[in-house]
C-alpha cells in the first residue's frame, strides 16, 4: 500500500500514475476467462499430490481473481485425457489450458488442436513431442535433484566412503537424476558399490535394498533417488537392524519424508523437491497472464534447493496426500 | 467453479477434498506478507515501462491478495538503490524482495545481506554477480529476440538480399541479440552490408542510418535491434525518401512500434518482446509463492514470440509510457 521513492529517484508524476491505474489490465479483467486444467488422476502418490494442489489452486485463484473460472479435469489414461480435452474444448471457448500430459506422443496432436483455436497452452513436467505448441513450460530440474543431494552427501561423508544407489524407471527423468548425482560423486573419493533399478516402486526398493544389505557388510549411505523408494529402503534397513548406514536419502519432497526432515531425523535430514505442487506454479502463472497481462510465455525451470529442518515448512502441505 | 471428472478418473473423495480446502496455503494466508520491489527510476523509455508495470502490479496484487503489502521503491543510480535497500530492510521484516538491479557488481553484496535475514529474493533482467543469492530469476531471451526476427525476415526476403544492422551498447544483451540474428542469417544468402553501434539511442541511430543510406544505394531491410533505435532509423529513411527498404525492424515491443504492428504497417509488420512488464511476471510469481505456497524458486526465461497484427493486443498497454 505504501509507495516509497528515494529523493534521487524520478518517479512519474502522481497525476499520470493515478490516471493510468490498472488501465492496461482492464481489457483482460473486464471479461470472464476460462482456464481448463487437465491432469492425470490420483493413480499414485505423486499424481495424488498433483490432483490435491490443482484443486487448491482452483479455489485460491477463483477467490483472488473473480473473473477467472478454473475447470479441472482428471483422467486415468492417455486415451481418457484425449477424450477429456475434446469435452473441455467442444463445450466452451478456452482462454487457457494447463496440462500435465499423460504421455508426450498421444497428447501432442490433441493439444495442438486446442492451441489452433487461440488457447494459451501451459505444459507441466512432461513435455509435448513438439515444444512449439506450448506458450509456457513448467518443469522440475532433475539434474539438480541429483547434484544437490550428492553435494550435501559428499560434504557430510568428508568426500569418501561407500554408497549404494537405486534407480527408478528407465526414463529421461531417471537418467538426469543419476547423471546429476554421479557427476558430483565422480569428483570425490566416494565409491558407488552398486546401482540398480527398482522402478520408483516402494516394494521393489525394499527388495533391492535387502539384496544390497546381504551383499555389502558396510554401507555408509544410500541414495534412493525418490522418496517413495526411500520408504522401502528405510524399512529394509530397519528390519535388518543395520547401524552402519549413516544417511538414507531420497528426493521429491514427499510429505512423510519432509516430516522426517522437520523432526530432525539423523539418517534422513534432507530432501530435494520435485514437487507435485508445480501444477500450482503453472496455474498461478497462467492466471497472471490473463489477470494482469504479465508476460508468462517462456520456460520456467524449478530449482531443487535442499529441504532442511530450517525451511521444511515452506515445502510442507499437511493435508496433501503426497 | 466447475470441476469435471472423467468417469475413468479416480478423483479424491469429495469429503477429503472439502476437509483439505486451502489448508496448505492457510499458513501463508493467515499472516501479512511484505513484498519489497526495488527498480531503477524512469530514466529512459524501457525503465519508464518498468516503473509503470510495477505500479500496476502493486495495485493488482494487493487487490487480489489482501494480506500482501507491496512496497515499491525506485532509484536513479546504483548507489541510490543500495541506500533504498537499506531503508527498506531496516524498517520492517521483508518476506520477499523483487529487484531489477541497476548494476550486478554494486547490488550483489547488499542483496546478499537482505537474503541473510531469510527474505525470498527474485531478480529480474540483470543478474547478480553471485546467482546463488537469488531464489527466482526472471529474464528475457535476447538470443530469441535476434533469431526470431532473423527467421521472419529471411522468410519474407526469400532467403536473399542485402541488409544493414544497428548494434546497441556493447553488453552481453547486445552480443546475444546479434548472435541470435547472425546465426540465422548466416544460413541464408542474405548479406549484411554493414553493422555498427548506435548505443540504443534514437538520435545516434538516426545519424548512423543516414550514413548507411548515403553509403548503400540499395538496402532491402534494416534491423535496428531495438525499438528506440528503430524510430530513429525510420525517421532517417523517411527524410531521405528511400523506397527500396522493404522492412525496418526493431525489437522490445515498445508501445509506438506495437501500434504500427496493430495498424498493419507494411514496413514494420512485426516486433519481438523484451517487455518491461517482466517486472510484473516476477511480482506475480513471488505473490504466488506466498499466497499459495506455489513453488516459485527457479529460473524463468521469457520467450520472444513474434508480435504480429493478430496477437499485438496481448502485448499492448495503451497507458504505459513504453
Amino acid at each position: 500500500m505504501k509507495s516509497m521513492t528515494l529523493k534521487t529517484g524520478l518517479l512519474l508524476s502522481t497525476v499520470t500514475t493515478a490516471l493510468a491505474l490498472s488501465f492496461g489490465a482492464a481489457q483482460a479483467q473486464d471479461r470472464n476467462i476460462t482456464m481448463a486444467v487437465s491432469i492425470p488422476a490420483a493413480t499414485h502418490g505423486w499424481t495424488g499430490g498433483v490432483v490435491y494442489h490443482a484443486e487448491q489452486a482452483e479455489k485460491e485463484i477463483e477467490a483472488a481473481f473473480p473473473n477467472i473460472d478454473v475447470v479441472l479435469s482428471t483422467a486415468s489414461s492417455a486415451t481418457a485425457q484425449v477424450s477429456s480435452l475434446e469435452d473441455l474444448s467442444s463445450t466452451r471457448k478456452l482462454d487457457a489450458l494447463v496440462i500435465l500430459p499423460f504421455t508426450s506422443e498421444e497428447l501432442t496432436g490433441p493439444v495442438a488442436q486446442v492451441k489452433e483455436k487461440g488457447t494459451f497452452i501451459a505444459v507441466v513436467d512432461r513435455g509435448l513431442a513438439d515444444p512449439s505448441i506450448q506458450d509456457l513450460y513448467v518443469a522440475g530440474d532433475n539434474i539438480a535433484v541429483g547434484a544437490n543431494t550428492a553435494t550435501w552427501l559428499s560434504d557430510k561423508l568428508g568426500g569418501e566412503g561407500e554408497i549404494v544407489v537405486l534407480r527408478g524407471i528407465p526414463t529421461v527423468i531417471d537418467d538426469e537424476r543419476i547423471k546429476g548425482f554421479s557427476d558430483v560423486i565422480g569428483k570425490t573419493k566416494i565409491k558407488i558399490l552398486d546401482i540398480q533399478y527398482a522402478n520408483w516402486n516402494q516394494d521393489e526398493a525394499f527388495k533391492l535394498m535387502q539384496d544390497y544389505l546381504a551383499k555389502y557388510p558396510k554401507i555408509d549411505a544410500v541414495w534412493a533417488n525418490d522418496d517413495d523408494m526411500l520408504l522401502g529402503v528405510i524399512e529394509a534397513v530397519d528390519q535388518a537392524g543395520r547401524k552402519d548406514i549413516k544417511y538414507a536419502l531420497g528426493g521429491n519432497g514427499m510429505k512423510q519424508v519432509i516430516e522426517m526432515v522437520k523432526e530432525g531425523d539423523e539418517r534422513t535430514p534432507v530432501s530435494t523437491p520435485y514437487p507435485p505442487s508445480m501444477i500450482k506454479s503453472a496455474m498461478y502463472m497462467t492466471a497472471a497472464q490473463f489477470a494482469g497481462q504479465a508476460p508468462m510465455r517462456g520456460s520456467f525451470l524449478l530449482g531443487a534447493p535442499l529441504i532442511t529442518p530450517e525451511n521444511a515448512d515452506q515445502f510442507y502441505f499437511p493435508e496433501s496426500p503426497f
